[in-house]
């Protein structure tokens, strides 16, 4: 949607050796993007300020204009509520002596008066290229930081989001006698700025400070700064439309890789204690293709035979790992293109990530080589594939189960941790996980267009540190969430890299606020640590669509009647009180003798008596009062009672798993096992009854605050998907505008 | 404090029969407490309107007076910016017609300019009465909520450290070319606001908003409304003398009661399957006195006999129990203050808790004939005392070593699990442990000044729902928590009763700010569930004195690197990067081969060279760059070495519980404990690594988050306590304002 006006203006600027646009030619701009500015007109003479302020309408405001002026308020250069023609002429007489030889012009503008402002403006994220930002303006922006950011390019259902993210939004409503905003107004500015941000990369920066709003709700921009960057800021080629060629050939290099036939291991070598190194993990796990052990001073053990060097093997191979020291690395990659062996996982690390100069170099070495030959690597510092299908591991004691789940992840150690953990400790096992560390050549986003591909792969989780193409991930999750959730722990999002600012806008921007944005605008469920990700994932895959926030706890003993509350509230889920004729039923059902018959329900009938338990879930669900069940079993209690087949939490377990969450009609059902007493026979039953549920679909947890959270991050997942699938159009005009 | 002319404009309003000041006499009562009001006269005709404005000069404001009007703005009673007699005189006009028979007078003003504006009140809360208040005013005190409260008195020190708290505090300084705020001005004011508080209970609510920051930086209250009481909420006699006879007996009757000497528990029945009882609790925990069985029906078991009734009894006894029906409860109070035994515990439930109207009318007439027997209560609902060397408890299986902490908690059940946690998972134990419930007569108070007065107890740990007087809370915890920390579970937070409210001020009161206030003033240590009050007892209790937040991480394996910086980051610790020559003093002592010296330190090296271990701690010791100590141990890399005396990860841990703390020369040393592999040996060591870092004195936690959030916690309450140790003039004012 370029305009040959701002395209001529951007390279006037040029020419004339600018930065930046001046006020006037900064709104000027804007206002060509459908973003209302307020009127103005430059004057040479008083003659002319008289004219103009007659023709606006007093009050008035003057400014001195020049391009070497700066701090206007302060010099004295702009004159305010100027009310007739005496004080424009006095005015423009003190302007222009203040300004001295830096005067060129004086700007009229009619007095925009309002209590209320707001800034909006343009930046560009190093990762996610034009973001826009809006956000409480006047003085309140630098003290108060309220603001919100999208990722261009938004739509007008994403521009209306951002109004509602900042704290201070009670101002866009009717506010002490002045109107409602004009809300649709606000959207034009912020899908304008989108716009320009997306048209012209020559573009660095817009900083529209303050806009006012007038009375009648209706909008002005006051001031405004457009910056350029130096030609050397601005991106090359995008790549909006996407390569699908490229796109293609990197998903059969990666298949390939994951099913791979043949692996040569460089650098294989004996275990030894405590060590068995890259190749015999792989040997270990069971790889069923050809395994080549490739090094030539290795010396043989358990009649394994060394090869001396890729050339030397019988074949070229589905997938070449490097265990080698780094300084070795270059070397080998040329062999691996010289032989036609492209897919190669670099487990080695003594790269980039070591921030030594020796370290930085030799991976700049290795990215020409890797390009030049065409070269798809995985790495360098990494651990590569974890396939359990293709019995493909790199490391010791993973789960030979496949399962649902496909783990990327930007850190070796994660990848291991994550696969661990969830597995011994939910059950939950995985399809295909890439550890990729340094991402030479393939980056996150190459992996993830491989999983949304992949039909075995249900859930994608993520550990992410940064992401070289950040508007393609943006695509990418905000397309396959609704269908595959994404859940992405990010970290360092508390660090603020330091970088030079020239407006407001640019300084308020950063990382942490940028990264939020992207959860928003995809659907991505974040997470803060492996263990989150895993109760996040647990929920994901038993829980399916969510019908909303409104949640019963169902508990036995303990104080914690107060403290669900607290938890409920602290992660935004709703823990409404009963109806009066909820209330009379229920009770009717649970009896009265040590029941609450409150939410949270504290009853030790329902849980002695399995029928009460199941009314009751049956009556909840039914009233249409309650969205989510938690059951919170205190397994002290629960283990008092010994039954013929174990202790009576398993009794309960069973029943849960079976006949009782039937009774809840599809919605959730999460379980918590509370146990504080010391007595080793109740903790030796807490993996029993884990079991027992986790078969039956029921996620259950250690704590109320680990399963409140979790649920809550699968209502918001599920409350955006409703969006996604309930604005087509939306969503279809994004593509569009993307292509 | 109180003034003469105070309490006759009080008066005078309500012999009037009005619940509020006006504009100009809330104004002039705020300048008799040193609060800078904006100078004013009030007129009756025109001509005065001009000869009062000529004299404080132009431009001026005006507004329409009346007791009967409201809305002035929106009905046009309010004209600002009136620059010559001939505005006046028109606005006077306009403001008359438009306020008709309800105009009594006009107020003339000063136009007071300054582009900043805050809000300042004085409110009463229900619980710790009254509370001053501080904030960002105009349109943005509603909109944004960006407040800071504290409970009166305040002194010039609490002030200054609400000023800091508002999130717009920036605003404060210099701003844009005008000067810093007058900070000297505001803390009068807000002093001045809590001396009203103090010493008016007939004063309900004051709101000052807003209070415009001039140019110069200094301050004028612009508009002001106080409200008074009505007569019945006046509070009665809030006893701030403190009656120490009272106290006196109090500690006496809780001192006898927890080292009862005889106990006699009504109620009294043979132990039935899985449910003990109360009394067959006390006698298996080896109650060393004489215990009284005392129940009419009650069939004998193991010999032991039973009593008809309390006068049956050889003596009066130390203590009586209650676990009866709670019908029963009044008859037996009533038979307890016939018999003299005034000590008493009731266990049984079904009272005001319930929410039930027979429950609360059960519990009005036990409070009753609790008050005229002159009865010491502890409860009802509630599990009493546990006190393990007088061989006391209620329920089962607690720990019967004695040790350093006691806890007042108001709930039966989170005192079992508190207990039973922090003893099985850290090895702590406990001194007295009171659960006092409903607090028919003994409250949470009447338990802290107990145990103030202790000298076993050296940590107090508290589990809240509500207190019956605040004030007093807050004194005794102001008071102890320098030489005994205070750790306050405080639930409900969240809940934000509604309350009817006439001003912003008391709008944005309520219960969390309030309570977050009282953590400040106090230096109680904020915790938010029994595991994390016990992660923090377990800290309290193993580090002393802190230095400082710069932090330091040393750790091996897993891709956490960047976790710890967000973890450290979000809880307010630094982990600061080491200078150039600790960076290469380090990297001599480390060597660099798979090592990263950085900030956190990712080094197999220091833990495969317990020589190399100690000398970093030494050198990061002596460095003052470092005033803390994280090591984080994956059990999964140091269990593969296995060692004659057990794992290595056993190794590391007694070289760092016995030579390696040494080196941190008194610096806090805390352990994390990573661990993934599902392989069940490694969980086995678990227990043993716990125990002998433990034993050395080292806290130790299963997840960083868990680490650092202890850790910064106990680092804040230094800080408190230090400042505490150096304001003692403060805390002294304090006292005498409090005598």
């Amino acid at each position: 949607m370029k305009t040959t006006k701002v395209s001529e203006l951007i390279d006037q600027v040029r020419r004339e050796g600018r930065v930046s646009l001046t006020e006037a030619e900064s709104k000027s701009l804007l206002s060509l993007y459908g973003i209302p500015v307020v009127e103005e007109a430059m004057v040479l003479n008083e003659g002319d300020a008289i004219v103009q302020s007659r023709r606006m309408g007093f009050p008035v405001v003057l400014k001195g204009m020049g391009s070497r002026l700066t701090h206007k308020t302060e010099r004295g250069l702009v004159k305010v509520n100027l009310k007739c023609d005496d004080e424009v002429q006095q005015a423009f007489r003190h302007i222009k002596e203040a300004a001295g030889e830096d005067w060129e012009a004086c700007l009229i503008q009619p007095l925009i008066k309002g209590t209320r402002e707001f800034v909006a403006g343009m930046i560009r994220d190093p990762q996610f290229g034009p973001s826009v930002m809006f956000g409480l303006g006047g003085i309140y922006t630098e003290a108060l930081s309220d603001v919100s950011f999208r990722i261009a390019p938004i739509d007008e259902f994403q521009a209306n989001a951002m109004l509602d993210d900042i704290r201070a939004c009670k101002l866009l409503g009717a506010f002490r006698g002045e109107a409602e905003v004009d809300k649709k107004q606000l959207v034009q500015v912020l899908t304008g700025l989108s716009r320009l941000g997306m048209d012209y990369p020559e573009i660095k920066e817009i900083d529209i400070n303050p806009f006012i709003v007038m009375p009648n709700g209706s909008i002005k921009a006051v001031d405004a700064l457009i910056i350029l960057a130096d030609a050397s800021e601005i991106p090359q080629g995008t790549n909006l439309a996407g390569d699908s060629d490229h796109e293609k050939e990197i998903r059969v290099a990666l298949d390939t890789m994951m099913h791979a036939q043949s692996i040569a291991v460089l650098g294989a070598t004996a275990p030894r204690p405590n060590f068995p190194g890259i190749f015999e993990c792989v040997r270990r796990f069971g790889f069923s293709g050809r395994l080549y052990p490739v090094n030539p001073k290795a010396q043989d053990y358990d009649g394994i035979k060394f090869f001396p060097s890729l050339s030397s093997l019988p074949e070229k191979v589905d997938l070449v790992i490097l265990s080698i020291p780094a300084p070795l690395v270059p070397d080998a990659l040329r062999e691996c293109a010289a032989t036609g062996n492209k897919n190669i996982h670099i487990f080695s690390a003594g790269f980039k990530e070591t921030g030594e100069e020796e370290g930085i170099r030799l991976q700049a070495e290795i990215e020409t080589i890797a390009h030049e030959g065409g070269l798809h690597v995985v790495g360098p510092n990494c651990m590569g594939f974890y396939v359990p299908a293709s019995r493909m591991l790199t490391w010791t004691d993973a789960s030979a189960e496949s399962g649902p789940v496909s783990l990327v992840s930007q850190s070796g150690g994660n990848a291991q941790d994550f696969t661990h953990y969830i597995s011994s400790t939910y059950g939950i096992h995985f399809s295909k996980c890439i550890s990729f560390g340094n991402a030479l050549t393939l980056d996150s986003t190459d992996f993830v267009d491989y999983l949304a591909h992949d039909e075995e792969t249900k859930i994608i989780t993520m550990y992410l540190e940064g992401v070289k193409d950040g508007p393609r991930l943006l695509r990418q999750i905000r397309e396959i969430s609704p269908e595959k959730p994404v859940i992405l722990y990010k970290s360092g999002l508390t660090e603020s890299g330091a970088r030079a600012v020239s407006s407001h806008t640019g300084s308020m921007s950063g990382g942490e606020m940028i990264w939020k944005s992207f959860f928003k605008q995809t659907g991505a469920i974040p997470v803060d640590s492996i263990e989150e990700m895993a109760d996040v994932t647990l929920a994901v895959h038993h829980i399916g669509a969510t019908q909303g926030r409104k949640t019963t706890v169902i508990g036995i003993g303990g104080g914690n009647g107060v403290a669900v509350a607290d938890s409920c509230a602290r992660v935004g889920l709703e823990l409404p009180a009963f109806s009066p004729e909820l209330t009379t039923t229920l009770r009717k059902s649970i009896g009265i003798d040590g029941s609450m018959i409150r939410n949270p329900i504290d009853s030790v009938i329902a849980f002695a008596s399995l029928p009460v338990m199941g009314e009751t879930l049956e009556l909840l669900a039914r009233s249409g009062e309650i969205d989510n069940f938690i059951i919170s079993m205190s397994l002290d209690w629960l283990t008092l009672k010994k039954e013929k087949s174990g202790t009576y939490a398993e009794t309960i377990a069973s029943y849960l798993a079976d006949e009782g969450r039937k009774h809840t009609h599809g919605k959730p059902l999460i379980a918590v096992l509370r146990q504080y007493q010391p007595d080793p026979a109740i903790k030796e039953c807490i993996p029993l009854v884990e079991k027992i549920l986790l078969a039956g679909g029921i996620p259950v947890y250690k704590s109320l605050s680990q399963a409140v959270s979790a649920l809550s991050k699968v209502v918001a997942y599920n409350e955006f998907c409703k969006r996604a699938y309930t604005t087509p159009d939306s969503r279809d005009e994004d593509r569009v505008a993307l292509a």
